[in-house]
């Protein structure tokens, strides 16, 4: 085993010690983010610190860089209090890896890589047509972390929209089935292959394998 | 495309509402957090919200629910200010689960469910012997998210271990290499496949696909 201490990673060049860093907390979700300025431009970017929050009520955050440093998506969220969140699958992980190049504020990143805006009555942000999975949101809480200087945005699921065959009978969503994708470090893409479910913990047996609807 | 509304959500059985929830942020990261008390009993349990929030300082992040409702990870965290977080990986994901159950605090999850704890000189907290990328973390801030009475845990990382053959050229950690899982939902397990790494996105060109070690 590679026994590396803090010093050492104080040393690293900054590009290698990113590369590692963003390593260590496992394979990390993939969505993209959209949203619309006051001007009808929509935007969309991939990010990979989407998670859930809560259930009751349905909260999911990111971390983001603050805007003053030309962060669209943050900016817009402030100004329309909307997004949606749209899971990234295999038929377009290349494109939504591209959403991360640093277009202007004018150029629209549907535009720009191929992908889909798609609009549906009452909500003004754009989904991505080609995600099986994607939903809604309406900003309720920007929280800052000091300590790096990122903020961590909360949003409450107002609407969802996905395919039904991969929704089971439990509520579980087979994300598996709609080639969702995941990433490692900053730019490693990989698909999934499921060892199974298992059964809820209880400390005097040991957890057994439940089918995909969540049956013994 | 099934369409569900928030009256909807609202409406719904509260455990088939926290498995679809659960799915919606995507993959999610599934790891071990390494704990011990002043008793010096050692807790461990495993986490699927820890995630990625900077490299320079190297920050974790982490959700937990607060400590008056029997959580012995945060407990303890508070107590020592310290903590180990272990990768899952293929060899052990149904012992790592099993640390979901909520033993008693004076019940060790190391001899529960048959995980080595592994101690080095000057770390207090446990790391996972089968685990072949971990790392110790101080306890940099506890943010409350009062939305929904969970807490922000943020640690910075003071000593990694990893499988030396796992770290590419570039700082990169073949993490796939190290048969790490995800897990999707609230229980559904899942080994990678890599499609690929792809170059730093930029607007004038497509990203391309890059070799493990970060080569054109």
């Amino acid at each position: 085993m590679k026994n590396i201490t803090k010093a050492q990673l104080n040393a690293m060049e900054p590009r290698y010690r990113a590369q590692m860093i963003n390593s260590l907390s496992g394979f990390k979700s993939a969505n993209l983010i959209g949203t619309t300025n006051q001007n009808q431009t929509h935007n969309l970017a991939i990010f990979s610190s989407v998670f859930h929050l809560g259930a009751s009520p349905a909260l999911v955050g990111f971390i983001s860089r603050p805007d003053n440093v030309d962060r669209h998506t943050l900016k817009n969220i402030k100004q329309t209090q909307q997004y949606t969140i749209n899971q990234v699958a295999e038929g377009f992980w290349q494109a939504a890896h591209q959403t991360s190049a640093r277009y202007k504020e004018e150029q629209c990143e549907f535009k720009q890589t191929g992908l889909t805006a798609q609009l549906i009555a009452g909500i003004e942000a754009p989904f991505v047509e080609e995600s099986q999975l994607k939903y809604a949101l309406t900003l309720k809480s920007i929280i800052p972390i000091e300590l790096n200087n990122t903020v961590l945005v909360i949003g409450e699921i107002t609407h969802i929209l996905c395919q039904e065959a991969a929704i089971k009978n439990d509520g579980y969503i087979d994300i598996e089935s709609l080639n969702t994708v995941m990433v490692s470090g900053l730019d490693s893409y990989h698909t999934s292959q499921r060892l199974s479910r298992l059964s809820y913990a209880k400390p005097e047996t040991l957890p057994k394998c439940i089918t995909i609807n969540g049956e013994a």
